[in-house]
């Protein structure tokens, strides 16, 4: 089986976390590529970002995904999902669906953890998008400055773990995701000191990219029509039949 | 007060057909200006389409938005518009989010009446992004080929007059929302020949542009981050404090 | 236009400062007339209170609204709304739905911020009438006692404007409604001392009338039967076909 | 125990059906009285029309009450309902919601069945201001002219069993409510003919508002303030403490 | 009238506390029957328990219902409850949906308030399943350890009501839950000393299961297929017609 | 990797089709062991059967699950699904929420399609108790009867190809689950005749429960209490720690 992941943010370096991450949760036959953005934001964290990076996942989609049985758009939030489904003919799945739909099988009731508060407003669309708002204890986000988003995950653990640790026990969380791709890895690494499973959203895209290849499904493209002035590959899936 | 509208599709003739509603309709001292996208598809129906369209949006808002007091993102289904919000001083609308917020003050349940079943996801997500699932009295869509998108209203009259009156007597609706930038200026032709009051949405998105205008809000723009690789009035937008 | 204003309170000193609102936000070319109630509570803040001030608001419409394109319920919790909109030919709107209508198209979750905890269940109660509490953000209520309805908006400015700079940083709300028409004209003077956007239920309600007028709905009345011993004007009203 | 039932509409033929159907379901040892709206609609059918009941079952209720353990408004959609638990020191209940809540003891999704069209948006209105539309499967109305409100439900008797079925059958309704106090007694004669529990509003309030009283609840009254040109009762309700 | 009481958890002391406040409440000429559970839990407290204490629910209703009009399963989240509803030609109620359902009709907020923190995810589950989160405001459990499930509503008291006097005063409950069956008789106990009303679980069951049969609903059994290897009694009634 | 599957019904025959199923789409890597309840019905239509199926479930997974990495309640329904969370240290899931989530990946809104109208209200609750109803767009179920269960999908195969095309054309589903246990391995055989991707329960199941495992969540169990007269696994599991 081979799975591209596309990050739709423009930092090679998260790229770099996110394609260790995969690799070590992938079943052994699975076949991995990482791209990365090359316009855009350095990580997508506000809805207006999330516009640009949309787009840009769809680019780097249409010109990678020959070939693949499954794709992932490696940011949390999902940019293009949406689109993507209606373009390509193979499963595509977002971190931050195939995390939420994850952790509401380990759980009933799910928090979302992750380091900067200007991802809130966004997150919290991005449950309702999945129409999960039902299932959710909370969104909690640390909201002090980071210094470098490639380190980020090592220099706020404890503050992560913190987090964790209070929305089990305030928030009735049953089951935490860490949210984002420059956390992925980081919830093997802190497991054993939260009284809830966590969920790694690259871990999980990876697995639910898998699983939805696995199962075969026949998916047929939307009516979409050409578009003008895209990149050729682009261009190419809109005119596709 | 001056009131951009942009028009995400590439089509000109849609936007013409924009401008003579938006005109017919807006404050005696109200400017307007209209704008066509130059890249994307002629018109959007569809979320992959949209997703070109939402970028396109940002792009011409970036570009004209200096000097004006309001804007206007002239497609239904509102591209882009969660990104423009953050980015721009100004109060910003999508003819969806305008149409349907002017229904319910017109109505306790709304219907959705448009011309192609293709617009159907795409208009029920924009339904729910706007968080008014709960007063949707149905979605109502022609399922015949159009000839040509820039008359497709007038091809189509009695057939959405049709589903006007069944929307009315059958769903429990009691306003309707004529959708799509296409039909522009149909409300206004149509209405005595509908038992429900008619929702035009481009009239209703100027007036709302307006409104919010008037009230002088004071927009503060998001915490976005520098973007790389886009033209040069939307890097700019970005770097902007 | 002609905008027609129902204060379904009895206290004139609260329509004398709704009235100030009204014309400072208004189209130039718009009239304005502002009528109070003389039966019920100074001012409704509860839902037996509300049912006086819904009987009250129909009578008033019914006496006067003559001659206007669109009318305005100036209380907030909207008594009365419903039955204004079957029985009148034109545009109603109250103080809470237009307020709502427009936080939504400012933001993506509103908080509601007001001067007395007692006007919570009720509005409460409004936001859900109005299909919205998916985009609630969070009630705000002062718990203190005031010492005059007329003057409440002076005496409790600083504690009001520290609402809602809480609302905004602790609730993620990014628009505030300042609720109840004793608040008229507060929002302007202190939206520079505030984070997000602030509506003005006053203002949003007559700019929102005007734009409904302006859509020119063709609206037909529900089919009411005739009413005993009510008053004439009001009599009238159930009987016209 | 004594239970007062107030009818705000003024037809005193449809408060001796409520009556008869009280007095055959209530325990042995409970003492009725059935009281009757002098202004208002014959029926309350509209919204328009309930803000004329709500304020006429206010009144009643404030005349009236004074030694009563439990009160009902005897009408479906409960007009003034919120507003009377404000006022009142004992419970009280509306057909609507003891209708509701009764058949959601004796099924996981409920119809409600009534005899015309017009009521429709009245009765969804009342269904979501008690939260539960979750719960409900279809509103089913017969849309044909009747003769005479008091005999109604003999007009119509075949009609309405025709729709219980359908419900049953289409709608996966697994109990239906017969809505509106006209109807008041035809359960009782039609229940062999219909496959899933029908609850009479009547009767179910009745019993509710039975239950409720021997609970000995602690109601304390909200804070009201005086209210002037009212009837005296009413007045002196609101100035009590 | 005859109700029967089936408690599912084994400890026959918490059986004769809600006795004594089932009797306390029944109306005079109704006579009540109550048993244990002799498989499951000494009280359930979770989801795994439930599942044991549903089955044993069945088997005490198989054995018992006879002759009788109505029956209650007597633990707050109503173990087996959907099974009973199908199997029985009697209404059956459990603790929780006839507290929710009562707490409805005499506050618009209610309140689920008691004694194990333990509670909190099947007691939130518990109000999904009745479809009332909308109506839910809080859920206040107390977090120390207790010394005997038989008496912990005496050992907690003074906390319960600082749990039941703070979720009226800081999350807007207009009525309050004493949840479980171990609570029995506290409400009447303790009201006085809370600004809001309080439902007895035990007590609100009793009441609702005589309204329940009062209205005498024809109540017909799902198709429902033999079952082997289960206790004779529970045998028979999945093969009774 | 090893996974469980525990058939909750108690023919034999539906168990081996699952394990078919399973086989065919596990990793090649996993090994499987499916197991049958020997008390219960044939197979599960209804909540009162689910109930003895839920405790029936509980007694394989105890009696089984040691030394797997993960387990399947493979009944859609999922019986005993929340017990089974809290009493075991491995992931478990019913085939009804992983299809659920399963389908939420591939698609927008997703339709139920089954071979049994008897199935409907189960059903339904268990989308609901998922979270999920916001993303359903149907429940379709053939309402004649069948022959034998073991056979079901043969003899149906048409009628449920008619039905998924159905769902797709008239409810705007752009997902189908084939739902129900005896269905299994049906979807790969037809899923060229349906225009929207199917998903087969058993196995979405058996690839959730693979990906689950694979991201080796640290579980920790509710804290139960010992239960009485159980068989002596089930017991053990209650008691351990």
């Amino acid at each position: 089986m081979k799975v591209l992941l596309v990050n739709p943010n423009t930092s090679q370096a998260v790229t770099d976390r996110i394609m260790v991450t995969a690799r070590s949760v992938a079943s052994a036959d699975t076949e991995l590529l990482g791209v990365t953005a090359t316009s855009g934001a350095a990580y997508i964290a506000t809805r207006a970002e999330a516009v640009i990076g949309a787009r840009a996942a769809l680019e780097l989609l249409a010109e990678h995904y020959s070939g693949y049985d499954a794709a992932v758009i490696a940011a949390f939030g999902d940019p293009g999902l949406g689109g993507a489904r209606e373009l390509l003919p193979i499963p595509v799945v977002g971190l931050a669906g195939a995390a939420l739909h994850t952790a509401c099988m380990l759980g009933q009731r799910f928090a979302i953890v992750s380091f900067a508060s200007a991802l809130g407003p966004w997150y919290r669309e991005c449950v309702e998008f999945h129409g999960l708002e039902g299932r959710l204890a909370a969104v909690r986000l640390l909201d002090s400055a980071f210094r470098d988003i490639t380190t980020v995950q090592e220099e706020k653990e404890d503050l992560i773990v913190e987090l964790c640790c209070a929305t089990a026990k305030e928030d009735g969380a049953d089951v935490a995701i860490l949210a984002g791709a420059p956390l992925a890895g980081l919830a093997a690494r802190v497991a054993r000191r939260v009284p809830i499973p966590l969920v790694d959203c690259v871990a999980a895209a990876v697995r639910q990219a898998e699983a939805l290849a696995a199962l075969r499904p026949i998916i047929r493209r939307a009516p979409v029509k050409p578009v003008i002035d895209v990149p050729a590959a682009l261009a190419k899936l809109f005119r596709a039949r």
